[in-house]
């Protein structure tokens, strides 16, 4: 005589629970068997009306909720060993339970990260996605914030912005655009892509990291402040997809916009000059795109964001917080 | 130049990041260091609403997040570690932050359970606390759900369906009654006793184990699936606390009640006939209440509950379910 809720774990997430240390999601505790390695643990959470629209396709909702955790794992240079779940719902219905736990489950097996043990709660308000997600790092070699160095090079992956500009389609921002334009950036809003296969070549290479969450330039401005160092960014060499390009020789965007919107999911790392060579030669065999935005300088000044005329530019905003 | 969420992190839970894996909450992650031990991982939330009261006061909505998660680890005969929270709030105000990680930081330092990292977001919807915990058991020790086996003790700690009257009591049914009796039932429900002080003793004599939290008859009812079992309880031996003995006794509630009803957290646990002697005395020297409440049996048929005369009582619900 099993409850609703022990319904729903059985039906839609006990088939995704293939790691023996979930145990069959039956028990009131998952295992991590020891296994020589530090454990790296972080917690992100996509809440409705904030992390994802009402309304967004559940399965871009599984996704976005496990990959922003995944993210932060790839930045740390951990392989993802699993994860738990809090699953806030308002009902519990079939037409968007079964996507969302197919999509978490293709994901799961994608990157290598099953659930492990979780829990669902009733709610009267948004629909809430809490992740702890873990991930095996050699002992002592989590890349942290606090290691960069003058003289090292700032590297990021992918394009800066996209998902800023691809809420603002979803707001109805996106008339004269085509729609090609229009669904790439919606999808890069909904579904990162966390840089997973870059992250032993950040283990190896990278002497600081982090995940480019909340803006590239509130995100770059808090790695400096936690490695005591300040830094100068060319504004003209941070990558940008040909939509947001577009959208700013139009005059509808701008390079500030995409330098501190949020929901990148982008790496942010430091690389030593005499690792740079070998950073980039692992990321192109990983097929992760990289670029080299700027340098690591001394001193704790506000990181400068030159222009292409070698001018400091004054953000007006660094980065979304939630307060 | 913090945005307010880092300020809010800074000011309220970085004094409470004492362990060295925290990272002073600066960094994306948490690092757990290799001990041999296995990891023990638990998570769990509590939701305005559902799990506490509007306007409960701050203070035993943080303590009520930790020992939920406490109990469970407890249950598994796990040492805590720590936890990361995910905090999810309307807004950040001081007169409630404040004392809600003042309470955190007192609890996770009473039971050695410190905060190793966190998520916190913004909200148009009911406060929402998810905690993951962590605990350590030698390799291959957590007590599971799936080994009880016929013959042996069912054991409940404390004392059962305080909780589930102290929320009537909230909900203004606690006419009638004194004072005293009203306010120690609505503490059992805003603030569990973890009983991780019998941790060791049931690491060491218990064949399997759960927390009570949905109700005493549907997790007794889990623990047999998962084991394979069938059980009998005698409801003379379960033990109940005064002021819910007078609510029945004057015809206010129900020993079904008492049985049924959640938020107990206390553990539920099978000893083997030859571990009681030794379980029960080290239950004295933790000072924690075990009582003997029946038996495991061979089978797989419901576990029945024995009133006054012996006859089996049919219970109209087992547990609470979300959904």
């Amino acid at each position: 005589m099993a409850s609703g809720e022990d319904d729903l774990i059985a039906r839609y997430f006990r088939p995704l629970a293939t790691d023996p240390g979930a145990l069959g999601l039956v028990d009131d505790a998952a295992v991590l068997r020891s296994s020589g390695d530090d454990l790296v643990v972080t917690t992100d959470a996509v809440i409705e009306g904030v992390h994802f629209l009402p309304g967004d396709p559940p399965d871009t909702i599984a996704r976005k909720a496990l990959r922003v955790n995944l993210s932060d794992l790839a930045a740390k240079g951990a392989v993802p060993a699993g994860f738990v779940l809090t699953l806030v719902l308002r009902e519990a219905k079939e037409e968007w339970l079964a996507p969302f736990a197919r999509a978490l489950g293709e994901d799961a097996a994608a990157f290598g990260c099953s659930v492990l043990g979780g829990d669902t709660v009733s709610t009267p308000g948004p629909l809430m996605i809490s992740i702890t997600a873990f991930g095996h790092v050699p002992p002592g070699r989590m890349v942290r914030r606090t290691d960069a160095k003058p003289g090292d090079r700032i590297a990021v992956t992918g394009t800066i912005g996209d998902a800023a500009l691809g809420l603002r389609m979803l707001k109805g921002e996106g008339e004269g655009f085509d729609t090609l334009s229009r669904e790439f950036l919606i999808q890069r809003y909904r579904v990162p892509q966390p840089r997973n296969a870059l992250a032993l070549a950040i283990r190896d290479h990278a002497s600081a990291s982090m995940d480019v969450s909340d803006g590239l330039a509130g995100d770059l401005t808090k790695l400096c402040a936690a490695s005591g160092v300040s830094a100068t960014v060319s504004l003209a060499d941070v990558p940008l997809s040909a939509p947001v390009r577009a959208f700013i020789a139009k005059g509808r965007s701008d390079i500030e916009a995409a330098i501190s919107g949020g929901d990148d999911y982008e790496v942010l790392c430091t690389v030593p000059e005499n690792r740079w060579d070998s950073f980039a030669a692992a990321a192109r065999q990983a097929g992760i795109q990289v670029s080299a935005i700027g340098r690591i300088e001394a001193g704790t000044a506000v990181p400068r964001f030159l222009d292409a005329s070698g001018q400091p530019i004054q953000l007006k905003r660094l980065s979304y917080s939630h307060f």
